[in-house]
């Protein structure tokens, strides 16, 4: 009989140290926006995205002429073409085209994860998707929460609980603390999922810049298939054959 | 209308600089199983404890003719006097006493949030106990988890909630995400947390090492009102006045 693959959580990036594993696949997500974002952006054509760390990389791609999606703490950074609400990756902005993407959280866990053997990019957006790309692989998950500024959030361990949900009932097994925490949690949200979320302080930071109109849609499941893949300092839209 | 003090939860260790604050309280937990011992210790009438950090350090205190308790991942340093068993900690080995007592995890997070106003050491034995004390001193909250090397652990956090729901009818909000899911997973605990906690990794870390007789008792709440306080490099039993 074949092992168990396991499925770990890395609560925040902080903690990524903990779990990284070069033979293993890792998901990242940033619910609240960034990783809902790039889903977005690949549902509606872009070709490519560069996810970017620094505010000075994201000028330098922006000074080199790629169109650049940028922001830290909700703002819109000055010299950006827009910020990273999903709602800004329209068709007609992005389809066929190359985007340079900096946010706060989760483009700096997209590129902490380069080491593994994929890294594929997750939300509520393509949780199907992502669960079906992950099981296609045949090796140990971690799920990678971008946190808010390092500390832990209760949006992005949500999916991890959700997308642990929909692989521990095909040859996974919860392998630590977090993992069996996290979906626990998500049983307790899933049923009244808006409602609950209600309560993560990063809606009420979202409020305040009144950029909280994509709450809904970011935790609405399945809107979409695409998987976004990291090749090289690239993410391409993953191709299961 | 005075206002709320906070709770905030570092689930981990590696946390607790996004948390630390010099002004308020800390509540350091082990539960399995070095801040359960302190507080067994200190109910079977120990004078004073040092937590020590290190290794080398705890072999100094060895040295210098001090009792010590000591481990590391379940066994007993060959030069202790004894490991971290609560049960080890009896009246006949303890009253009056002063011990170096150096841990996996709980010690060196006792060592870490010394810049705190306060730091308390609490377990499932003082929770209502700790509560009180935390409750006198009218200062913001953190819950500073030990986890297990550095990691998440979902008997820490289960604490965290258990604390946490005793404070947030009196004056206490909880301010990040952390403290709410803390708080949520001890609700969905607390009616069977024998039952619950049976899931915890460290359970089977103990088991392996035949040390996992302390369970129900590190589970068991509110079997003692002594709440041990860090003074200097000592841990002492707190007087409210």
């Amino acid at each position: 009989m074949a092992k168990d693959l396991t499925i770990e959580v890395a609560m925040s990036p902080d903690l990524y140290k903990y779990h990284s594993n070069d033979e293993a696949v890792v998901v990242v997500v940033d619910v609240l926006r960034a990783t809902s974002a790039i889903c977005a952006a690949f549902a509606n054509g872009a070709k490519e995205l560069i996810p970017v760390s620094s505010v000075e990389e994201a000028r330098e791609y922006k000074d080199r002429g790629y169109m650049l999606a940028a922001e830290r703490e909700g703002i819109i950074l000055p010299f950006a073409d827009f910020g990273n609400s999903p709602y800004n990756f329209t068709p007609e902005r992005v389809a066929g085209s190359t985007i340079a993407y900096s946010t706060t959280n989760g483009t700096k866990a997209i590129n902490m994860a380069s080491n593994a053997y994929k890294v594929f990019v997750g939300s509520f957006l393509n949780l199907t998707a992502v669960a079906k790309a992950v099981q296609l692989q045949q090796r140990n998950l971690i799920i990678l929460c971008s946190g808010w500024k390092g500390k832990f959030n209760i949006e992005d361990t949500l999916f991890a609980g959700a997308l642990t949900e929909l692989l521990v009932n095909s040859g996974f097994v919860m392998n630590d603390d977090s993992a069996k925490a996290a979906h626990d949690l998500w049983n307790l949200a899933k049923n009244n999922l808006i409602e609950y979320s209600q309560k993560v302080a990063q809606r009420s930071r979202l409020a305040k810049l009144g950029l909280d109109d994509v709450f809904d849609f970011c935790f609405t499941p399945d809107s979409t298939d695409v998987v976004p893949e990291l090749c090289g300092k690239m993410l391409l839209q993953y191709k299961s054959n």
